[in-house]
């Protein structure tokens, strides 16, 4: 794997908040007049990969290509074709990006997929939504949607609905609403919260603290209200409304966000009293400048007869998708500039470690799956958190390093022992367990 | 549903007359040099949302849209991806002509269901076929090359052979040849014959009368030929040949229309004798100047021999195709104006019947399946009739309103008591039957 | 079928040796700036049609096609759609290379498919590979690859290695490879050598010799050199170096093509031992400058952990092919101009034969199967060979013709009687055998 010094954008997390924001700004150029910029990439092409089936996705970034004058090559069920010959993802994204196109969007139902294609391609990689990992462009149509209803992101009080457990958007949306500084109430589905580990990211990575929550009555979500919590990030802006973080009472709501339940990830679970968004929801006080945001496809989760209602905005969302995804490609392929700075690059940890026996815990990550055959398993290192944190550098999943070893002596200590601390770093070998440490050959001492 | 201003072609009878014949001079101009209008259409974009799969006529609509000069997204079999999900066609099309593309083409295995796209869609929407409905422009295509091989469609003889119940593209095509003044010879293989519901269209919109008929000696369709019927519209052309219209003999066939088996609609029905086209039909003294016209795809209709005779025009149908549809698709996309008037419009009888029973006959019909969850059943008043009929807003069958009922009063009478007509109209709620009328709650008198 | 005065590249045989070497400068010139050439086909269509998936090649031709300005409309899975109604090819090419397309790229599972597309095609049909028979554009690419890598074709050693039995990449190269006067080594998959058809035919067309080889140690690949065989084309190039040819000791390797085991073509059988190209591989004294290809994609042949060594270029092969695709449509398009003069052509022998028994021995060829409703058969004579061969003009399977009868006479004579030579050509009626005679009708005499 080489540098190829490009961009991509795999998790919402490799653009800095002031390239988002700037991005916004080239969108509603891009939108006042969408059919006036097919010079700004004619020859270059954009190919979509998709190794499971998304129409909604692929044309939104097809037409955002088409509308900048390139050209368009799609693989629209990859999983059927050179796959079925046994090709790999990385390989598959090194002939396509090789001369065939000049920017890649993948999809793919293994989490951590988009990291692959970004590494082996030497063209710009667009994560197209990656298992149940990331799905980027969502998240920035959203919030770019949001932004334009209500002017800003900061402080908006933002009401997420239904399946919050296995939807991918929810968990990107989530982060993205507490790094912008908007507060979060959840009304999940009874057994659909939010996972603990979205939950854990959020106190750490933001500062969000957590309250219970009384929303009113929101007829048709009121009966997962009970479980309502109010997510608030401590940075960047100040809790100057909550001075107490016990009960919050939330009377305005900016926007309830719905999702569709994800039954084609459920294990059999019973969603028989779904909540409903109709015209009673939207006669809630509470609501009365609400936006009604939704990912689309809908299923039943909202009636039909509020489409017309202006403060329906799902429509909106898909509408305003194909000029953020045209400035997203405008932007990587080098069509347009940003004054803003990247965001900070994480180390990237290498390989020793996982040569030692670590590998990630997450069954659908690709390291385990497609790439268990080709894949070095890295990990990106925190290590001034205690116990230090591995997250895989494919797709996330954080473990924890209990203990330390020393590459050449094959000893291992407690990662809080002194003698752990002494061991250089770029000799040191983590494990999860001293289990896993003698398997791989170390001796444990002072355990 | 808004008004959006836009025209649509969901049925043949969206166009008038007038502008049918001026899109043939634009497609003429089109055709002399295909390559040369790619400036015409620059910036726009033709999404084919296909349900049905249908290589052919999604191919014809890519070339002409990318020979205009736009751009083209395709999801080529929709009904395994977002349909999977549960997404109505109504939320595909608000989604994907809202800023994804600039004019739709839909193909959908439900009759009525492209009247539902161009209803939703707020840019314009081609019917590439609906269930048994329409498939317009495979009409319009036919027309075109009829015309210009015989430069003129009134007065032409044009033999109808094979199946003529299962076959849309023959329906709309008799339709569309007794409004220009053709007359139409049915050769139906036994058991095929043109339904009665079409026959009764052709009667009352076009005062088409029947006759029986011989055609001589027409080898591969002579087996057929007994059950031979002449079909010619006292409207507009005046019948100064057929002064007695017992037994019309045709000497002289301008075109023999055939068709293949629509095996896929069948219910097991046996085609073994169906009729073949050959040399030997193409010998007889009647088919001397006879085109010999076939939609395609072919089975084994028509002879491989006789695909270099002169007369034989079916690949020069689905040449003439692209030239017809870059004209159609300019015409609906602004690019270029028509000296013709618009047909009229029928008034739509909105909600109320139908919130008191009534339902589409049509089982196929988009409103009796996936349209139920969203869809307002809408009928067409003709009430001019005797009873008066209701034709579905959708699928356009038929049904007779046989009673009439007060909206405030729930009382319902015979539609032609003295009572039923001094209702307003309204205030009139139609039904089929007493029966009906009585479980929507309304009390029948006059009974 | 009518001679359109077109030029198709069915076989690597359509283009002559000159033809190829000048394509390969204007493909540098391509690749040169590959985004610089969207005026040279602007207005022009490319339809593909794939009547068996295959996404790399689809793509590459695709890209080609939209690097060069032109349009693409895509069939990407044929079988599922038309196909299903039963249309034949030859119906299909004529539609879309009617006035959809302005050049055709097929892929079919039927050997000779792509000879019947270009016949019926009235536009260049370029064979994107048919079943078993060719696939000439991956020919070209590996040529234009090894060529630009070595600075020639002539002279080179070049090692194959794997499946070469059911590759027909590797039949195609081979032919190519004695054309260009360059040397092969075969190292077959126990089981897997070069098919007995492939060898006469490099004997007799390229006057190859074949001597056992030894290549030293090959690690990898070792298991396999025992069956090393020495292919070496008498002419063009003079055997300078090699005056003994019974056992040939190579010393120097050019390159070495890797096939994977073509599983899809085999009948079961066992390939557990399959030969892998690995460090140690490379590590051979006499792979110091070689260089590695695969035709791709690959399964397990090739170790990932030498993707990044400089003699790996199986990645470069794809790069490749994108440009001299985009040289290849714009020398057919007529876009560009060669000096070059074209291969001579056969002659083509039609149909007597055919009608009165012959029939190709492929039982994969088209003539077999998908065109047997509506083909002629149709051989090509090579008359100064004894006893005379006919090839099949689709799959250029060959057959004997050991007896020869009167056209109308219908007396038959072995092929080197004196009365046999004495029927003039134009009369002459071709046979296998006795009872393949007598089954048409004819006498056996002097038998």
């Amino acid at each position: 794997m080489i540098d190829h010094g490009k961009r991509d954008l795999v998790s919402i997390e490799d653009l800095s908040t002031a390239e988002i924001l700037e991005l916004f700004h080239h969108a509603d150029e891009f939108r006042a007049n969408l059919t006036a910029w097919t010079d700004l990439c004619r020859g270059t092409i954009m190919a979509t990969l998709f190794f499971e089936p998304s129409t909604r996705t692929r044309l939104s970034f097809e037409s955002a290509m088409l509308r900048l004058g390139g050209g368009v090559i799609t693989a629209a069920d990859e999983k059927n074709t050179s796959r079925s010959k046994g090709e790999s993802l990385a390989d598959t994204v090194r002939v396509v990006g090789g001369s065939y196109a000049d920017i890649l969007v993948v999809r793919h139902p293994e989490d951590g997929a988009a990291r692959v294609a970004a590494r082996y391609a030497r063209v710009p990689v667009i994560n197209g939504g990656d298992g149940a990992h990331e799905h980027p462009t969502q998240t920035l149509c959203d919030l770019y949607t949001l932004w334009k209803e209500k002017g800003r992101l900061e402080g908006l009080e933002v009401v997420l609905c239904g399946d919050l457990r296995y939807s991918r958007t929810i968990h990107s949306f989530c982060y993205a609403l507490a790094r912008f500084g908007a507060n979060i109430v959840t009304m999940p589905y009874p057994g659909f919260e939010l996972p603990d580990y979205v939950l854990h990211r959020l106190r750490r990575d933001f500062g969000v603290q957590t309250a219970a929550a009384s929303v009113g009555d929101l007829p048709g979500i009121a009966g997962s209200s009970n479980a309502a919590a109010y997510l608030t990030a401590s940075k960047p802006h100040q809790l100057a409304l909550f001075t107490n973080l016990t009960n919050v009472e939330v009377n305005r709501i900016d926007a309830i966000y719905m999702t569709r339940a994800q039954r084609e990830r459920h294990a059999g679970e019973e969603t028989s009293n779904y909540p409903r968004l109709s015209r009673s929801t939207l006669g809630a006080a509470a609501a009365k400048d609400a936006r009604i945001m939704h990912p689309l496809p809908r299923v039943d989760e909202i009636d039909y007869d509020i489409d017309d209602d202006p403060r329906s905005i799902y429509f909106r969302q898909a509408e305003l998708g194909v000029p953020m995804r045209m400035a997203l490609m405008a932007y990587l392929l080098g069509k347009i500039q940003l004054r803003a700075a990247r965001p900070a690059a994480l180390a990237v940890m290498p390989g020793i470690a996982a040569g030692a026996g670590l590998r990630c815990r997450n069954e659908r990550c690709i390291t385990n799956n497609e790439g268990v055959r080709y894949l070095t398993r890295d990990f990106r290192l925190r290590e001034a958190e205690s116990p230090p944190v591995l997250s895989c550098a494919y797709c996330e999943r954080e473990i924890e390093a209990r203990f330390v070893g020393h590459v050449q002596s094959h000893i291992v200590h407690r990662y809080n022992a002194a003698e752990a601390r002494r061991i250089k770093p770029e000799n040191r070998v983590y494990f999860e367990s001293e289990a896993q440490a003698q398997a791989a050959g170390f001796t444990c001492q002072g355990g």
